[in-house]
């Protein structure tokens, strides 16, 4: 009802299908850009659409810092407040304050973590975390976790994989008793939906559109009637598989995680600085203990390739903010190669970006173009890299999913390196 | 031939009309969006043109420190370089030296100057100066003039009007003697120009257009055939008033600019920190000493209200970098007056910026979102602002050329204060 997987065709360990969430149908294998705090850096939302961008992803931790749950919530939640129509997935935090707040302090309850904007104290646990992802209201959800650091030693494995385990169950419960709280499921003047690219034969699954007339004489259009009626659709919650680099650990994870129930499973606590082989042998092992009916999510993953190489193995859903972030800092992603647009040897180069690509900044502009924005400053420099790494991306994942259906494995034909030594 | 200017209807002091250059067909009264470096700061190419922007205006200074006149010409002149198919207009360093540059000393010969960027030491003079903007290859070219600064006694004034009065001739001899190199004109495997907006009728004026492959293989569509040919059409050269805040010297000015002899003539050396009232005050009495059949392009002015007054007074094009730094500065110009958007009362705001404006920002986003934007320093905040803004500026003038056609006078309906009291 709220969540649908269809595999379409599967091909070895890969598979292709549709995930049909309540504000976009997906088709899987996908990768999701980063909207950190509600945009994806330097892209407006109809030039995401034109790329073909079918879910995003935004940062709780971000978002509850600024501008608080409670003014996104107040909008519709993340889709009125930023004005995206298609799907959203929001991470539970876990990670983030793992990774950027200072002084955090861990117990059975939850994590005190300061601000990394101000240095003010604030509290996430299972409940809380899940209330404010209720509040922004995204599509798919995550399980507060804990992100295990690395290296870490057996028994701080163990004990960091039970925490997240108990946590999961703790976020299953409080989900499941507020979930009707969405702010899509509520009928009030500062609901604000306007759900885009139903399929014709299920829209009317989630109810009929109604348009509401606010109270500054705004009409918005809701697709959903009210907080008791069984049929309005709810997000849904994800577990996450963590257990570190211990391939016994994260069966044990996965297998406590699927006892307690989700609708999709992540793979957690990867790309923490290990080794990429050993990434890509914990992925494959863990992977092996999901379940086949059900959606798999490798969180904050990866190069080009390993995009590639992950969808392979059967990852249905991956993110990660390398080709944005690699954007902004002139390290562009071609079918040739990595190009590092500061360079000089590119001042007098006429040339397309990637001779190969059909996004709008490779039709339109010469590689001394990009070369000479970027060596200026110029703001069009991180918007025009970011267009074409995340359409170098998006394209990426749209051929392995046709290399799938065709029954072919899907390969890059150059692009040796591609991602390799990335210094950002 | 390379410049038509036809007058379409006079209304009052006011006039309506088509300039013809050999890239595009602009409509007059005009508004001509700053592209300093060949970008207007953060707005891609293409959003331009839905925008409605028939002519940018790049500035030589800074294009000459950056990327070097060299590199664009060989490019095929700015067009190629920034892939902009209508038209350009280059300034001609002499306001940039004037307000940027440390150190100037100024002579007959011409201005030394360091540059802003590296503080490394060049020379500009009429005939170098000519020459970078022949190479920069824009439709509409601006006379090497003198900024008379603010205050200034009456003898400075006066020398300083001579002055420019005297590069204005060297200006125009060496275009002449150099005109056909600009770069549309050379056949080569440098040149790209794709020109657009040609109505058919005036389409073959310019000659047949011609696709030419390149050493690697890139086929590209140039527009003229070659620099002996006669038809080929060239930059035109404007002649720039100058006079300081004097109505006498502006006439004498006046008088000896036209006795030279352009296609267009320009107001220069104002919005130099005089009183606003003292600006108006000069521009309608230079706009009486100028010829009626010739454009008249009023420099670097000036808020909402402004361009529209100045219209009225019959100024057909104009520039201002206002809206573009202003959007970067969050604040946006709309049809109930100023609206600083980092203010703590847009946290919650559902309503669009402008809700009588249809650009893509007001008819998808909330100020709410706007305002997160710009406090969470987001680039996307730079693009929308200016996207808007600009589309304020541009539909203002549209409204503006629409109400000559009628025989009325355009005069915002609300809008008191906008554009007063800006601190930047």
């Amino acid at each position: 009802m709220s969540l649908e997987f269809l595999i379409q065709r599967t091909n070895g360990k890969a598979r292709t299908g549709r995930l049909i969430t309540p504000h976009a149908e997906i088709e899987t294998p996908v990768f999701m850009p980063v909207g950190t705090v509600a945009s994806v850096k330097g892209v407006p939302q109809d030039l995401l659409e034109e790329l073909g961008a079918q879910i995003i992803l935004g940062n709780t931790y971000h978002l509850y810092l600024r501008p608080g749950v409670e003014t996104v919530r107040k909008m519709g939640g993340l889709h009125g407040f930023m004005s995206w129509r298609r799907a959203i997935l929001t991470d539970s935090g876990g990670f983030q304050v793992f990774s950027l707040s200072e002084l955090r302090k861990v117990t059975e309850d939850g994590v005190t973590f300061r601000s990394h904007l101000d240095g003010s104290s604030h509290f996430f646990s299972p409940e809380s975390a899940m209330e404010a992802q209720i509040g922004l209201g995204a599509d798919i959800i995550m399980a507060f976790d804990e992100c295990t650091e690395y290296p870490a030693d057996q028994a701080r494995m163990r004990a960091s994989m039970e925490m997240t385990a108990r946590w999961a169950a703790r976020s299953k419960q409080y989900f499941e008793e507020r979930k009707h709280e969405v702010p899509w499921a509520r009928v009030g003047t500062d609901a604000f939906v306007r759900p885009e690219g139903r399929s014709p034969e299920s829209s009317t699954a989630w109810g009929d559109s109604k348009v509401v007339s606010l109270s500054d004489g705004v009409e918005v259009e809701l697709h959903s009637a009210g907080r008791t009626n069984a049929s309005v659709p709810t997000q849904s919650l994800f577990g996450i598989v963590q257990g570190g680099m211990e391939r016994a650990l994260r069966k044990e994870s996965a297998e406590r995680t699927i006892e307690i129930g989700f609708p999709g499973y992540a793979i957690g606590g990867l790309s923490v600085g290990e080794p990429r082989e050993l990434t890509c042998e914990i992925v494959e092992s863990t992977l092996e203990h999901l379940p086949k009916d059900k959606p798999r999510y490798l969180m904050g993953v990866g190069t080009p390739e390993e995009i590639v190489k992950y969808a392979n193995l059967g990852v249905d859903m991956m993110d990660c903010v390398l080709p944005t972030r690699a954007a902004r800092h002139g390290l562009l992603f071609t079918s040739e190669g990595k190009v590092s647009i500061k360079q000089a040897r590119y001042a007098s180069d006429p040339g397309p970006l990637d001779p190969k690509c059909h996004c709008k900044v490779c039709q339109r502009y010469s590689r001394a173009y990009l070369r000479h924005l970027y060596a200026s400053n110029e703001v069009l420099a991180q918007v025009l890299n970011t267009i074409h790494n995340l359409s170098f991306y998006l394209d990426t994942m749209q051929r392995v999913r046709h290399s799938i259906l065709l029954g072919e494995e899907y390969r890059f034909l150059s692009g040796a390196g591609l991602g390799r030594n990335l210094e950002l």
